[in-house]
């Protein structure tokens, strides 16, 4: 692992945030800047939710209603009302409003999802594994919770529009985070179907 | 208390529901109609919760946004396809959704608030009367109620667009219901205001 200056001033640039977060979020991430983008998301995320910092106060709400039948309500949170009217933001909120009514997520993150959810996923995943060795139903078990989170968490989702379907809602708030240089956070959605509640 | 063989006729000319049920809802209601209305469409909310009859199984998904910084998603159903096509439907759905822009309601209706919730507002508001005999105590705690759910219960709010600030949203729910012929259930809504939670 190496942290250059350079990678330091990089991330800074990205992001605006202080010179020694950026050092300890490199750090976090073994130098990787893209995963330190995240880390970084992620205390903007914690700081966003103890509303004490001017991160994400910011942003859009924005609905997207098909044939009215389906809608979707979205709040995305950016730093400041300058980025907000940016197309590039209005662009990605816009997208994502569209992909929740297309991929019909139940939670915005993995840290959303109440741990009696997680277990009962679990319960249930683990009781159709039969004759396997104890290794084996551990990782098998891993891998399935992962396709729930996968499937159950927008960040986690793939992106509808996205033509490779590699890309994840997450990898693509990040792309937007670098480009805008504010901290941005899919804030909470509500997904409205005719007749199911 | 009479119930005239016109008035049940009338009031399943008006919601569509077999003679012996408007009988049973008029004599609930002590033979007023409008109030007999109420009976039946409550009935009809029970069926829907239990998306055991037809009742309610259509209607409109509709949004109000508010200078990009407010939101409102709402369901309200009907029982036809048809009803939701109409004029007065989408202009009763548009209405509502505006009114919960403006208005904040908390919940749709009553039986939706939580019975800790209740609790907690009697308790605040036990506290704040001092020196009144108990038969007073009891009277101001149930004005206070009240206002408590016509401030936070969207069906007891009073319309905003209402001139003369009388007519509930309610009111206004049986005024359609009476026209269109069919019950109209407003089911559920969301409403984000931008850095709020």
């Amino acid at each position: 692992m190496s942290i250059t200056a350079g990678d330091i001033k990089e991330l800074r640039e990205q992001t605006g945030v202080g010179m020694m977060d950026c050092k300890k979020a490199l750090t976090e991430a073994d130098g990787d800047i893209k995963k330190a983008l995240e880390v970084l998301r992620k205390k903007g995320l914690a700081m966003a939710a103890k509303r004490s910092s001017r991160t994400a106060s910011e942003g859009l709400i924005t609905s997207y209603i098909h044939m009215n039948k389906l809608g979707v309500l979205l709040e995305v949170n950016c730093e400041t009302d300058f980025v907000a009217k940016t197309d590039d933001f209005q662009e990605f909120v816009k997208d994502v409003a569209m992909h929740i009514a297309a991929a019909n997520p139940a939670y915005v993150r993995r840290e959303e999802i109440p741990a009696e959810v997680v277990e009962k996923e679990k319960e249930i995943f683990a009781s159709q594994i039969t004759n396997k060795p104890a290794q084996a139903v551990e990782k098998i078990l891993e891998g399935k919770i992962e396709k729930f989170y996968s499937e159950s968490c927008l960040l986690d989702q793939v992106f509808v529009k996205d033509e490779e379907q590699k890309k994840t809602i997450n990898d693509l708030l990040i792309e937007k985070v670098a480009k805008l240089g504010e901290n941005i956070v899919i804030n909470r959605f509500a997904r409205f179907q005719l007749g199911q509640k």
